[in-house]
């Protein structure tokens, strides 16, 4: 790829086309605020002048409902040899750019999984994307010269690349990502109106699962509104097993014998089911469930306790998978948990021992 | 305190019996399994030999279904000043006591709120409440000196008391400990038979929130059958917010714009008030919830790298309140987020760039 056309200078465009910009590839920029669109280029994002030649690669950088339209007009003004773009949601998109007529074979649908803490050409970064996946959704009318071109894109943005169909899409961050957090804001709706001595006795386990609750109440309306039926669906099927958890709850409650063994038989079968689904979630490397053994070492509240613990955790040569810092409130003193890989525990202790830490 | 009475040598009850031994406190211990209280003795937590004199307090490690029970047989018996238990919920066991006519001058319910992964004597450890919450349940008639002695094991346990009604802890501990799990479970269930496509999609944000539905199931029932009736209230009520969600979300994917504007206002509002929520959660030291700023390092997989971060971080003297983790699947690179405390967050991305970290 040598030449790209980015239309639309927000956080995600400005991103991309900084990283193409950073590789050598010849950005050209458009948005319809010129504010954004000079931002960008002032960023070192690209230029602004209009491109005489046709770009290999534009990319539609607009909100969901605006990418049918901007492709149609791109493609009449015929810019670029092949086209893509970054909409969050793929489905509603599809059906515009197929209503519209568009040349859909050589255009592919994409969505890098990015953060949007905040949004604009100043939150952009070059390495937006670095390690993250990369969704693209081709049709099977796309060119595969196209398709290639959009991994290339992926590429040079440092993203991981993953095919799927527009709706299993839609489907899969309706799952992941949507509907844990309208969830998370339920159970912190929770908190709002709760004793203060109740709140205070709140815990790692309810901290690490309301942390998404805290994100931006206006971007994540924007992000929900172009999935809602998805999430709304879920949330059925979701409310559908809450139903039946409350009953079986009841059962639990009752005074009768029978009753009460058949509710906890109706929870426990819920709570399995919840070890299966949680042990489906990838670990970090493979992309299959990663077995990790912990290690939970005592520290007190020191600045170097960490630096210290990490030094020391070093020098048995075992990599630290992942970490994890618990403290009660109004303690000083902590637990740190270590991942490391299945079998390595034993001797990460041995050594964390023989430096004198406290293992839990 | 010079003399305890452990019964129920499990988790709970040895790790007790183990923590007052190491404390010089003399311990005897009961069971009505011989195995585990002959196992509880042989790692160092007490004597099984009857005490011939009565002892400084009776710390009654049972089910909550027996406490009263068990309270009433040993007061009967008179072999303590003073009587605590340790059962996870407060307002059942507090019903027997007042049932079964025990002295509720001489008795306190308290609750340490340590993990239980796993259960019996071999699981114990002294330190299994250091730096926990120990809520303690005295009843208006109650001794202060049956309090005090209460309060000397939480300390000796190296503990943080927490005083509060036995109602208001159950419905406390519903809220921030039962619902969480509920609730985890119900969203990790949903990915039970979700494509495998779907699943890899999922990012530090389900994983957060799914963490604690790893959890042993037969456990939970029965943490969850002590405090059945106060879970299924609140999942009620919780129940009541989704459908309104789902409502929302409808309007949000209708084709009027009225109603589109109106389904977003309710699930904006939902979402802000998950933020307010979230934002009582305490931080770790005071009780109050703390203000961050997050610094965002990427770093590569080799060993030594968060060795050589947290000793570079421990150069700029600024203490780390919390870190945390995050990969992509398939990728080696990562994320470290380390919180710190507002306003030194620039003094630490100075030193980290002045020595080659990459920060996002």
């Amino acid at each position: 790829m040598r030449s790209a056309l980015v239309v639309g200078t927000g956080l995600v465009g400005t991103s991309a086309a900084l990283a193409l910009s950073e590789r050598g590839v010849a950005v050209h920029l458009r948005d319809v605020d010129p504010v954004a669109v000079r931002t960008a280029a002032s960023l070192g994002a690209g230029t602004v002048d209009g491109s005489a030649d046709v770009v290999d690669l534009a990319i539609i950088a607009v909100p969901p409902a605006l990418v049918g339209r901007v492709l149609a007009d791109i493609q009449a003004e015929g810019v670029a040899r092949h086209y893509t773009d970054v909409a969050s949601v793929k489905a509603g998109p599809q059906q515009d750019v197929v209503a519209l007529e568009c040349d859909t074979v050589h255009y592919v649908g994409g969505h890098p999984m990015a953060g949007a803490e905040r949004n604009g050409p100043l939150a952009a970064r070059a390495d937006l994307f670095e390690g993250r996946t990369w969704v693209l959704t081709p049709t099977p009318d796309a060119e595969t010269e196209t398709l290639n071109t959009a991994l290339e894109l992926v590429a040079l943005c440092g993203a991981m690349p993953v095919l799927m169909g527009a709706a299993a899409h839609d489907r899969a961050v309706g799952l992941v990502s949507h509907t844990p957090h309208v969830v998370a804001s339920l159970v912190a709706m929770r908190l709002e109106q709760a004793e203060e001595r109740a709140v205070s006795l709140a815990g790692p386990g309810i901290r690490d699962l309301t942390r998404i609750a805290a994100s931006d109440p206006q971007l994540w309306v924007d992000i929900l509104s172009a999935n809602a039926g998805v999430v709304a669906d879920i949330l059925e099927e979701l409310a559908a097993d809450l139903d039946n958890a409350v009953a079986g709850l009841r059962a639990m409650a009752s005074t009768d014998d029978a009753k009460r063994s058949g509710g906890a038989q109706i929870v426990e079968s819920m709570l399995r089911r919840g070890n299966t689904g949680r042990a489906r979630i990838p670990g970090k490397h493979d992309g299959r469930p990663a077995r990790y053994e912990a290690v939970a070492v005592l520290i007190g509240d020191q600045p170097g306790e960490l630096a210290k613990l990490f030094t020391d955790a070093d020098r048995a040569g075992i990599n630290v998978e992942d970490v994890r810092l618990e403290h009660s409130t109004g303690q000083l003193a902590g637990l740190v948990y270590l991942s490391v890989a299945q079998g390595a525990a034993v001797g990460l202790e041995e050594t964390l021992r023989a430096r004198g830490w406290r293992l839990r």
